[in-house]
Protein backbone atom coordinates (compact mmCIF):
# COMPACT_ATOMS: atom_id res chain seq x y z
CA UNK A 1 0.00 0.00 0.00
CA UNK A 2 1.38 3.39 -0.85
CA UNK A 3 1.74 6.04 1.75
CA UNK A 4 -0.85 8.89 1.94
CA UNK A 5 0.85 12.14 0.39
CA UNK A 6 -1.45 14.56 1.27
CA UNK A 7 -3.38 14.87 4.66
CA UNK A 8 -7.10 14.44 3.10
CA UNK A 9 -5.66 11.06 1.77
CA UNK A 10 -4.35 10.02 5.06
CA UNK A 11 -7.70 11.01 6.92
CA UNK A 12 -9.83 8.94 4.54
CA UNK A 13 -7.77 5.94 4.92
CA UNK A 14 -7.88 6.12 8.82
CA UNK A 15 -11.90 6.74 8.27
CA UNK A 16 -12.09 3.68 6.70
CA UNK A 17 -10.50 1.70 8.93
CA UNK A 18 -7.23 1.49 6.03
CA UNK A 19 -4.81 2.90 8.20
CA UNK A 20 -4.52 2.58 11.98
CA UNK A 21 -0.79 2.71 12.03
CA UNK A 22 1.94 6.00 13.17
CA UNK A 23 1.99 8.75 10.73
CA UNK A 24 5.26 9.30 11.05
CA UNK A 25 6.58 10.18 7.38
CA UNK A 26 2.93 10.29 5.57
CA UNK A 27 1.87 13.58 3.93
CA UNK A 28 5.12 15.38 3.74
CA UNK A 29 5.40 18.80 3.95
CA UNK A 30 1.66 18.56 5.35
CA UNK A 31 1.50 19.94 9.41
CA UNK A 32 0.97 16.93 11.60
CA UNK A 33 -1.28 17.48 15.26
CA UNK A 34 -1.75 16.18 18.65
CA UNK A 35 -5.47 15.54 19.73
CA UNK A 36 -6.95 16.31 22.93
CA UNK A 37 -10.85 16.40 23.70
CA UNK A 38 -12.59 17.53 26.68
CA UNK A 39 -15.85 18.39 27.96
CA UNK A 40 -16.33 22.50 27.73
CA UNK A 41 -16.51 22.08 31.60
CA UNK A 42 -12.21 21.83 31.26
CA UNK A 43 -11.93 23.76 28.06
CA UNK A 44 -10.81 27.24 29.87
CA UNK A 45 -8.05 25.55 31.71
CA UNK A 46 -7.02 23.66 29.39
CA UNK A 47 -6.99 26.67 26.88
CA UNK A 48 -4.66 28.37 29.56
CA UNK A 49 -2.07 25.03 30.01
CA UNK A 50 -1.33 25.69 26.53
CA UNK A 51 -0.96 29.15 26.43
CA UNK A 52 1.45 28.93 29.34
CA UNK A 53 3.35 26.34 27.74
CA UNK A 54 3.77 27.46 23.94
CA UNK A 55 6.68 24.58 23.66
CA UNK A 56 4.68 21.26 24.12
CA UNK A 57 1.33 22.92 22.99
CA UNK A 58 1.03 25.00 19.85
CA UNK A 59 -2.55 25.65 19.02
CA UNK A 60 -3.04 24.90 15.33
CA UNK A 61 -7.33 24.69 16.16
CA UNK A 62 -9.94 24.84 18.46
CA UNK A 63 -13.50 23.69 18.05
CA UNK A 64 -16.59 25.30 19.05
CA UNK A 65 -17.81 23.11 21.72
CA UNK A 66 -19.90 20.20 20.01
CA UNK A 67 -18.52 21.15 16.91
CA UNK A 68 -16.00 17.96 15.59
CA UNK A 69 -14.88 19.88 12.63
CA UNK A 70 -11.59 21.35 12.43
CA UNK A 71 -12.61 24.81 10.37
CA UNK A 72 -9.48 26.22 10.56
CA UNK A 73 -7.02 23.47 9.30
CA UNK A 74 -9.21 21.10 8.02
CA UNK A 75 -12.61 21.97 6.42
CA UNK A 76 -14.88 18.80 6.39
CA UNK A 77 -12.57 16.59 8.40
CA UNK A 78 -14.73 14.72 11.37
CA UNK A 79 -11.97 14.75 14.60
CA UNK A 80 -14.46 11.52 15.57
CA UNK A 81 -12.80 9.04 13.22
CA UNK A 82 -10.11 10.85 11.07
CA UNK A 83 -7.03 9.69 13.32
CA UNK A 84 -6.20 5.96 13.13
CA UNK A 85 -5.86 5.19 16.72
CA UNK A 86 -7.06 7.14 19.67
CA UNK A 87 -6.74 7.22 23.58
CA UNK A 88 -9.68 7.74 26.14
CA UNK A 89 -8.78 8.62 29.79
CA UNK A 90 -10.52 7.82 32.18
CA UNK A 91 -10.61 9.73 35.86
CA UNK A 92 -6.93 9.61 35.45
CA UNK A 93 -3.91 6.72 34.33
CA UNK A 94 -6.01 4.47 32.71
CA UNK A 95 -7.10 4.38 29.12
CA UNK A 96 -8.25 2.44 26.39
CA UNK A 97 -7.56 2.72 22.72
CA UNK A 98 -10.52 2.64 20.13
CA UNK A 99 -10.37 3.44 16.14
CA UNK A 100 -13.23 6.13 16.32
CA UNK A 101 -15.05 8.27 18.93
CA UNK A 102 -18.51 8.07 17.55
CA UNK A 103 -20.08 6.44 20.51
CA UNK A 104 -17.99 9.37 23.04
CA UNK A 105 -18.21 12.51 21.91
CA UNK A 106 -20.65 14.85 23.46
CA UNK A 107 -22.39 17.99 22.45
CA UNK A 108 -19.85 19.76 24.65
CA UNK A 109 -16.69 17.93 23.69
CA UNK A 110 -14.15 20.63 22.81
CA UNK A 111 -11.71 19.65 20.13
CA UNK A 112 -7.97 20.81 20.71
CA UNK A 113 -5.28 20.21 17.99
CA UNK A 114 -1.71 21.13 18.45
CA UNK A 115 1.32 20.92 16.54
CA UNK A 116 3.65 18.00 15.94
CA UNK A 117 7.41 17.59 15.40
CA UNK A 118 6.40 15.02 12.89
CA UNK A 119 5.76 18.09 11.13
CA UNK A 120 9.50 18.88 10.38
CA UNK A 121 10.98 15.33 9.87
CA UNK A 122 10.30 15.86 6.27
CA UNK A 123 12.86 18.60 6.86
CA UNK A 124 15.33 16.45 8.49
CA UNK A 125 15.14 13.93 6.06
CA UNK A 126 15.34 16.53 3.08
CA UNK A 127 18.86 17.35 4.75
CA UNK A 128 19.81 13.98 4.51
CA UNK A 129 18.91 13.26 8.54
CA UNK A 130 16.22 10.47 8.09
CA UNK A 131 14.52 10.19 11.54
CA UNK A 132 15.48 7.08 12.99
CA UNK A 133 11.61 6.36 13.86
CA UNK A 134 11.27 6.61 10.16
CA UNK A 135 13.88 4.61 8.98
CA UNK A 136 13.23 1.83 11.42
CA UNK A 137 9.42 1.76 10.75
CA UNK A 138 8.22 2.45 14.09
CA UNK A 139 6.61 4.45 16.49
CA UNK A 140 8.57 7.34 17.65
CA UNK A 141 10.29 7.15 21.73
CA UNK A 142 8.97 9.68 23.63
CA UNK A 143 9.56 10.15 27.90
CA UNK A 144 8.62 12.01 30.30
CA UNK A 145 11.43 14.16 31.99
CA UNK A 146 11.95 16.26 35.39
CA UNK A 147 10.91 19.38 33.46
CA UNK A 148 7.84 20.93 35.07
CA UNK A 149 5.01 22.44 32.73
CA UNK A 150 3.68 25.94 33.84
CA UNK A 151 -0.05 24.85 35.85
CA UNK A 152 -3.49 26.30 34.36
CA UNK A 153 -5.93 25.34 37.34
CA UNK A 154 -5.93 21.58 37.68
CA UNK A 155 -3.64 21.03 34.61
CA UNK A 156 -0.03 20.45 35.57
CA UNK A 157 2.54 18.03 35.08
CA UNK A 158 5.97 16.82 33.38
CA UNK A 159 6.93 17.56 30.32
CA UNK A 160 7.09 15.06 27.47
CA UNK A 161 9.64 14.79 25.18
CA UNK A 162 10.16 12.92 22.11
CA UNK A 163 13.71 11.79 20.85
CA UNK A 164 16.14 11.36 17.68
CA UNK A 165 19.50 10.12 17.84
CA UNK A 166 21.83 11.41 15.38
CA UNK A 167 25.79 12.55 15.22
CA UNK A 168 26.72 15.92 16.78
CA UNK A 169 27.21 17.72 13.52
CA UNK A 170 23.35 16.27 12.74
CA UNK A 171 22.07 17.70 15.73
CA UNK A 172 23.25 20.96 15.14
CA UNK A 173 21.52 20.95 11.52
CA UNK A 174 18.44 19.36 12.83
CA UNK A 175 18.50 22.43 15.86
CA UNK A 176 18.35 25.23 12.89
CA UNK A 177 16.04 23.36 10.62
CA UNK A 178 13.35 22.64 13.65
CA UNK A 179 13.41 26.23 15.11
CA UNK A 180 12.08 27.23 11.86
CA UNK A 181 8.91 25.39 12.62
CA UNK A 182 7.31 27.40 15.68
CA UNK A 183 4.06 25.84 15.40
CA UNK A 184 5.36 22.35 15.43
CA UNK A 185 7.71 22.80 19.09
CA UNK A 186 10.59 24.13 17.50
CA UNK A 187 13.97 23.90 18.15
CA UNK A 188 14.40 21.31 20.82
CA UNK A 189 15.08 21.29 24.32
CA UNK A 190 17.68 19.54 25.35
CA UNK A 191 20.94 17.62 23.62
CA UNK A 192 23.28 14.95 24.94
CA UNK A 193 22.52 13.47 27.99
CA UNK A 194 19.08 12.14 29.20
CA UNK A 195 19.87 11.98 33.00
CA UNK A 196 20.14 15.89 33.22
CA UNK A 197 16.38 16.01 32.19
CA UNK A 198 15.58 13.30 34.16
CA UNK A 199 15.18 10.28 31.84
CA UNK A 200 16.45 7.17 33.08
CA UNK A 201 16.84 4.40 30.26
CA UNK A 202 16.40 5.90 26.30
CA UNK A 203 15.38 1.51 26.16
CA UNK A 204 12.31 1.98 28.31
CA UNK A 205 10.42 5.08 26.63
CA UNK A 206 7.18 6.16 28.66
CA UNK A 207 5.38 6.64 24.93
CA UNK A 208 6.04 4.81 21.95
CA UNK A 209 8.87 2.91 21.24
CA UNK A 210 12.59 2.45 21.58
CA UNK A 211 14.99 3.29 18.52
CA UNK A 212 18.32 2.24 18.04
CA UNK A 213 21.27 4.47 18.98
CA UNK A 214 24.64 3.82 17.20
CA UNK A 215 28.10 4.97 18.10
CA UNK A 216 29.03 8.02 18.12
CA UNK A 217 25.31 9.42 18.12
CA UNK A 218 23.24 11.43 20.92
CA UNK A 219 19.66 12.01 21.67
CA UNK A 220 18.12 14.94 20.67
CA UNK A 221 14.69 16.21 22.02
CA UNK A 222 11.80 17.72 21.46
CA UNK A 223 8.70 18.91 23.53
CA UNK A 224 5.99 17.14 22.74
CA UNK A 225 2.26 17.30 22.08
CA UNK A 226 2.09 14.43 24.59
CA UNK A 227 2.63 16.70 27.81
CA UNK A 228 -1.23 17.13 28.35
CA UNK A 229 -1.73 13.28 28.28
CA UNK A 230 0.41 13.56 31.60
CA UNK A 231 -1.36 16.37 32.57
CA UNK A 232 -4.98 14.61 32.12
CA UNK A 233 -3.44 11.50 33.53
CA UNK A 234 -2.58 14.13 36.34
CA UNK A 235 -5.67 15.77 36.64
CA UNK A 236 -8.08 12.95 36.88
CA UNK A 237 -10.21 13.91 34.51
CA UNK A 238 -13.97 12.12 33.83
CA UNK A 239 -13.52 11.19 30.34
CA UNK A 240 -10.63 13.17 28.00
CA UNK A 241 -9.96 11.80 24.32
CA UNK A 242 -6.70 11.80 23.21
CA UNK A 243 -4.93 10.41 19.70
CA UNK A 244 -2.74 7.67 20.81
CA UNK A 245 1.09 8.85 20.58
CA UNK A 246 2.27 8.86 17.23
CA UNK A 247 -0.91 8.49 15.54
CA UNK A 248 -1.75 12.28 14.76
CA UNK A 249 -4.56 14.34 13.03
CA UNK A 250 -2.67 15.35 9.95
CA UNK A 251 -4.31 18.52 8.55
CA UNK A 252 -4.38 20.38 5.14
CA UNK A 253 -2.26 23.16 5.85
CA UNK A 254 1.03 23.16 4.56
CA UNK A 255 3.99 24.35 6.89
CA UNK A 256 7.73 23.92 5.21
CA UNK A 257 8.94 26.14 7.94
CA UNK A 258 9.37 29.80 8.56
CA UNK B 1 3.99 65.87 37.05
CA UNK B 2 6.44 63.37 35.02
CA UNK B 3 5.77 61.29 33.03
CA UNK B 4 6.03 58.01 34.12
CA UNK B 5 8.92 56.06 32.90
CA UNK B 6 8.28 52.21 33.80
CA UNK B 7 5.36 50.11 33.55
CA UNK B 8 5.60 49.70 37.33
CA UNK B 9 5.89 53.57 37.76
CA UNK B 10 2.68 54.23 35.89
CA UNK B 11 0.33 51.76 37.98
CA UNK B 12 1.64 53.16 41.04
CA UNK B 13 0.03 56.36 39.82
CA UNK B 14 -3.06 55.16 38.44
CA UNK B 15 -3.25 52.92 41.74
CA UNK B 16 -3.34 56.00 44.21
CA UNK B 17 -5.95 57.81 41.50
CA UNK B 18 -2.26 60.14 40.20
CA UNK B 19 -3.11 59.34 36.54
CA UNK B 20 -6.76 58.71 34.56
CA UNK B 21 -5.81 60.06 31.33
CA UNK B 22 -4.57 57.89 28.22
CA UNK B 23 -1.10 55.78 28.59
CA UNK B 24 0.34 56.98 25.41
CA UNK B 25 3.81 57.96 25.25
CA UNK B 26 3.86 56.95 28.98
CA UNK B 27 6.97 54.27 29.94
CA UNK B 28 8.45 53.90 26.31
CA UNK B 29 9.65 50.22 26.02
CA UNK B 30 7.11 48.64 28.17
CA UNK B 31 4.36 46.53 26.56
CA UNK B 32 0.79 48.21 26.93
CA UNK B 33 -2.41 46.19 27.25
CA UNK B 34 -6.26 46.05 26.55
CA UNK B 35 -7.85 44.39 29.45
CA UNK B 36 -11.04 42.09 29.06
CA UNK B 37 -12.43 40.76 32.18
CA UNK B 38 -15.52 38.26 32.06
CA UNK B 39 -16.85 35.78 34.43
CA UNK B 40 -15.83 32.16 34.06
CA UNK B 41 -18.19 31.01 32.29
CA UNK B 42 -17.83 32.81 29.18
CA UNK B 43 -13.81 32.81 29.24
CA UNK B 44 -13.55 29.57 26.79
CA UNK B 45 -15.83 31.49 24.47
CA UNK B 46 -13.66 34.75 24.88
CA UNK B 47 -10.45 32.33 24.45
CA UNK B 48 -11.75 31.36 21.20
CA UNK B 49 -12.06 34.73 19.81
CA UNK B 50 -8.71 35.63 20.89
CA UNK B 51 -7.37 32.93 19.08
CA UNK B 52 -9.24 32.89 16.06
CA UNK B 53 -8.56 36.75 15.69
CA UNK B 54 -5.02 36.88 16.92
CA UNK B 55 -4.61 40.39 14.70
CA UNK B 56 -6.85 42.42 17.19
CA UNK B 57 -6.41 40.59 20.03
CA UNK B 58 -2.73 39.38 20.64
CA UNK B 59 -2.92 37.52 24.15
CA UNK B 60 -0.45 38.50 26.25
CA UNK B 61 -1.38 36.85 29.96
CA UNK B 62 -4.64 35.14 31.11
CA UNK B 63 -5.25 35.18 34.57
CA UNK B 64 -6.62 32.11 36.75
CA UNK B 65 -10.08 32.35 37.96
CA UNK B 66 -10.38 35.09 40.68
CA UNK B 67 -6.85 35.56 40.61
CA UNK B 68 -6.32 39.72 39.86
CA UNK B 69 -2.45 38.93 39.75
CA UNK B 70 -1.48 39.12 35.83
CA UNK B 71 2.00 36.72 37.04
CA UNK B 72 3.75 36.17 33.55
CA UNK B 73 3.42 40.21 32.22
CA UNK B 74 3.46 41.90 35.67
CA UNK B 75 3.81 39.95 39.06
CA UNK B 76 2.81 42.01 42.19
CA UNK B 77 0.10 43.89 39.87
CA UNK B 78 -3.90 44.48 40.17
CA UNK B 79 -6.00 44.29 37.07
CA UNK B 80 -8.73 45.87 39.82
CA UNK B 81 -7.09 49.14 40.68
CA UNK B 82 -3.86 49.27 38.38
CA UNK B 83 -5.20 51.07 35.44
CA UNK B 84 -5.78 54.54 34.97
CA UNK B 85 -9.41 54.06 33.88
CA UNK B 86 -12.20 51.09 33.35
CA UNK B 87 -14.97 50.38 31.55
CA UNK B 88 -17.94 48.16 32.85
CA UNK B 89 -20.45 46.82 30.16
CA UNK B 90 -23.93 45.62 31.22
CA UNK B 91 -26.17 43.48 29.19
CA UNK B 92 -24.71 44.83 25.81
CA UNK B 93 -24.37 48.65 24.94
CA UNK B 94 -24.48 50.81 28.03
CA UNK B 95 -21.14 51.50 29.77
CA UNK B 96 -20.00 53.69 32.88
CA UNK B 97 -16.24 54.44 33.39
CA UNK B 98 -14.46 53.84 37.16
CA UNK B 99 -11.27 54.30 38.02
CA UNK B 100 -10.87 50.61 40.05
CA UNK B 101 -12.99 47.89 40.36
CA UNK B 102 -12.32 46.51 43.36
CA UNK B 103 -16.86 45.92 44.23
CA UNK B 104 -17.42 44.52 40.54
CA UNK B 105 -14.29 41.87 40.78
CA UNK B 106 -16.28 38.45 41.54
CA UNK B 107 -14.19 34.95 42.31
CA UNK B 108 -15.14 33.95 38.88
CA UNK B 109 -13.18 36.62 37.19
CA UNK B 110 -11.12 36.09 34.39
CA UNK B 111 -8.77 38.79 33.14
CA UNK B 112 -7.46 39.06 29.10
CA UNK B 113 -4.40 40.99 28.44
CA UNK B 114 -4.22 41.59 24.96
CA UNK B 115 -1.36 43.45 23.03
CA UNK B 116 -1.93 47.31 22.49
CA UNK B 117 -0.50 49.53 19.58
CA UNK B 118 0.67 52.14 21.92
CA UNK B 119 3.99 49.31 22.35
CA UNK B 120 5.32 50.27 19.07
CA UNK B 121 4.56 54.46 19.66
CA UNK B 122 8.03 54.52 20.76
CA UNK B 123 9.74 53.05 17.69
CA UNK B 124 7.93 55.66 15.21
CA UNK B 125 8.78 58.46 17.44
CA UNK B 126 12.37 57.42 17.43
CA UNK B 127 12.08 56.96 13.84
CA UNK B 128 10.65 60.61 13.71
CA UNK B 129 7.27 60.10 13.82
CA UNK B 130 5.88 61.60 16.36
CA UNK B 131 2.33 59.69 16.40
CA UNK B 132 -0.18 62.74 16.49
CA UNK B 133 -2.07 61.39 19.16
CA UNK B 134 0.69 61.83 21.28
CA UNK B 135 1.78 65.71 19.65
CA UNK B 136 -1.36 67.09 20.60
CA UNK B 137 -2.16 65.28 23.95
CA UNK B 138 -4.91 63.71 22.99
CA UNK B 139 -6.92 60.12 23.26
CA UNK B 140 -5.50 58.44 19.85
CA UNK B 141 -8.84 58.21 17.25
CA UNK B 142 -10.10 54.49 17.26
CA UNK B 143 -12.90 53.31 14.21
CA UNK B 144 -15.39 50.61 13.75
CA UNK B 145 -14.94 49.00 10.32
CA UNK B 146 -16.60 46.78 8.15
CA UNK B 147 -14.21 43.99 8.02
CA UNK B 148 -15.86 41.22 10.32
CA UNK B 149 -14.27 39.28 12.77
CA UNK B 150 -13.87 35.33 13.20
CA UNK B 151 -16.82 34.69 15.20
CA UNK B 152 -16.05 32.35 18.74
CA UNK B 153 -19.95 31.44 20.70
CA UNK B 154 -21.46 34.51 21.21
CA UNK B 155 -18.27 37.02 20.01
CA UNK B 156 -18.71 38.27 17.27
CA UNK B 157 -18.48 41.95 15.50
CA UNK B 158 -16.42 44.25 13.40
CA UNK B 159 -12.92 45.01 13.66
CA UNK B 160 -11.97 48.21 15.70
CA UNK B 161 -8.66 50.21 14.30
CA UNK B 162 -6.74 53.00 15.76
CA UNK B 163 -5.56 55.41 13.00
CA UNK B 164 -2.01 57.36 13.24
CA UNK B 165 -2.03 59.84 10.04
CA UNK B 166 1.69 60.12 8.30
CA UNK B 167 2.98 60.89 5.09
CA UNK B 168 2.89 58.48 2.39
CA UNK B 169 6.85 58.11 3.43
CA UNK B 170 6.52 57.86 6.61
CA UNK B 171 3.78 54.89 6.16
CA UNK B 172 6.16 53.27 4.45
CA UNK B 173 8.89 53.49 7.76
CA UNK B 174 5.78 52.58 9.88
CA UNK B 175 4.91 49.57 8.05
CA UNK B 176 8.05 48.38 8.29
CA UNK B 177 8.63 49.41 12.12
CA UNK B 178 5.46 47.70 13.39
CA UNK B 179 5.61 44.89 11.58
CA UNK B 180 8.24 43.97 14.22
CA UNK B 181 5.36 44.34 16.77
CA UNK B 182 3.38 41.45 16.52
CA UNK B 183 2.07 40.93 19.73
CA UNK B 184 1.16 44.55 19.75
CA UNK B 185 -0.98 43.87 16.27
CA UNK B 186 2.31 44.15 13.95
CA UNK B 187 1.60 46.03 10.53
CA UNK B 188 -1.00 48.08 9.76
CA UNK B 189 -4.73 46.71 8.37
CA UNK B 190 -4.97 49.37 5.87
CA UNK B 191 -3.34 52.30 4.64
CA UNK B 192 -4.99 55.06 2.52
CA UNK B 193 -9.01 55.63 2.52
CA UNK B 194 -11.05 55.25 5.00
CA UNK B 195 -14.21 54.50 3.09
CA UNK B 196 -12.64 51.18 1.98
CA UNK B 197 -12.93 49.90 5.05
CA UNK B 198 -16.27 51.30 6.22
CA UNK B 199 -14.99 54.52 7.93
CA UNK B 200 -17.35 57.45 7.37
CA UNK B 201 -15.71 60.06 9.00
CA UNK B 202 -11.96 60.64 10.22
CA UNK B 203 -13.36 63.30 12.34
CA UNK B 204 -16.34 61.47 14.43
CA UNK B 205 -14.14 58.61 16.10
CA UNK B 206 -16.31 55.65 17.47
CA UNK B 207 -13.44 55.83 20.29
CA UNK B 208 -11.25 58.30 21.35
CA UNK B 209 -10.62 61.79 20.22
CA UNK B 210 -10.04 62.85 16.30
CA UNK B 211 -6.63 64.41 15.61
CA UNK B 212 -5.23 66.51 13.13
CA UNK B 213 -4.94 65.47 9.57
CA UNK B 214 -1.87 67.59 7.68
CA UNK B 215 -1.94 68.26 3.66
CA UNK B 216 -0.13 65.57 2.26
CA UNK B 217 -0.88 62.68 5.26
CA UNK B 218 -2.91 59.55 4.90
CA UNK B 219 -4.21 58.11 7.24
CA UNK B 220 -2.43 54.55 8.40
CA UNK B 221 -4.85 52.14 10.48
CA UNK B 222 -4.20 49.37 12.54
CA UNK B 223 -6.11 46.60 13.99
CA UNK B 224 -7.00 47.54 18.16
CA UNK B 225 -7.53 45.89 20.69
CA UNK B 226 -11.16 47.77 21.46
CA UNK B 227 -12.11 44.99 19.07
CA UNK B 228 -13.27 42.79 22.15
CA UNK B 229 -15.03 45.88 23.22
CA UNK B 230 -17.78 46.00 20.25
CA UNK B 231 -17.91 42.42 20.46
CA UNK B 232 -19.00 42.33 24.10
CA UNK B 233 -21.40 44.82 23.23
CA UNK B 234 -23.02 42.61 20.78
CA UNK B 235 -22.88 39.67 22.42
CA UNK B 236 -24.87 41.10 25.37
CA UNK B 237 -22.94 39.92 28.22
CA UNK B 238 -24.76 40.59 31.84
CA UNK B 239 -21.56 42.55 32.33
CA UNK B 240 -17.99 42.30 31.15
CA UNK B 241 -14.95 45.11 32.48
CA UNK B 242 -12.56 46.64 30.07
CA UNK B 243 -9.63 49.52 30.31
CA UNK B 244 -11.24 52.61 28.91
CA UNK B 245 -10.01 52.76 25.06
CA UNK B 246 -6.62 54.61 25.50
CA UNK B 247 -5.99 53.58 29.32
CA UNK B 248 -4.05 50.99 29.43
CA UNK B 249 -2.71 48.56 31.38
CA UNK B 250 1.04 48.92 31.11
CA UNK B 251 3.16 45.85 31.81
CA UNK B 252 6.63 44.89 33.26
CA UNK B 253 7.60 43.22 29.80
CA UNK B 254 10.26 45.29 27.28
CA UNK B 255 8.94 45.10 23.92
CA UNK B 256 11.20 47.19 21.68
CA UNK B 257 10.17 44.34 18.21
CA UNK B 258 11.55 41.51 16.73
Amino acid sequence: MTIPSTGKALRERARTGLWSKPTAGVAPGYAQANLVVLPRDCAFEFFLFCQRNPKPCPILDVTDAGDPEPLRVAPGADLRCDLPLYRVYRSGQSFTETTDIFNLWQPDSVGFLLGCSFTFDHALAAAGIIPRHVEEGRNVPMYRTNIPTTPAGRFRGPLVVSMRPMTPSQAEVATRLSAAFPRSHGGPVHVGNPATIGIVSLEHPDYGEAVSVRPGEIPVFWACGVTPQAAIAEAGIDMAITHAPGHMFVTDLIDTGN
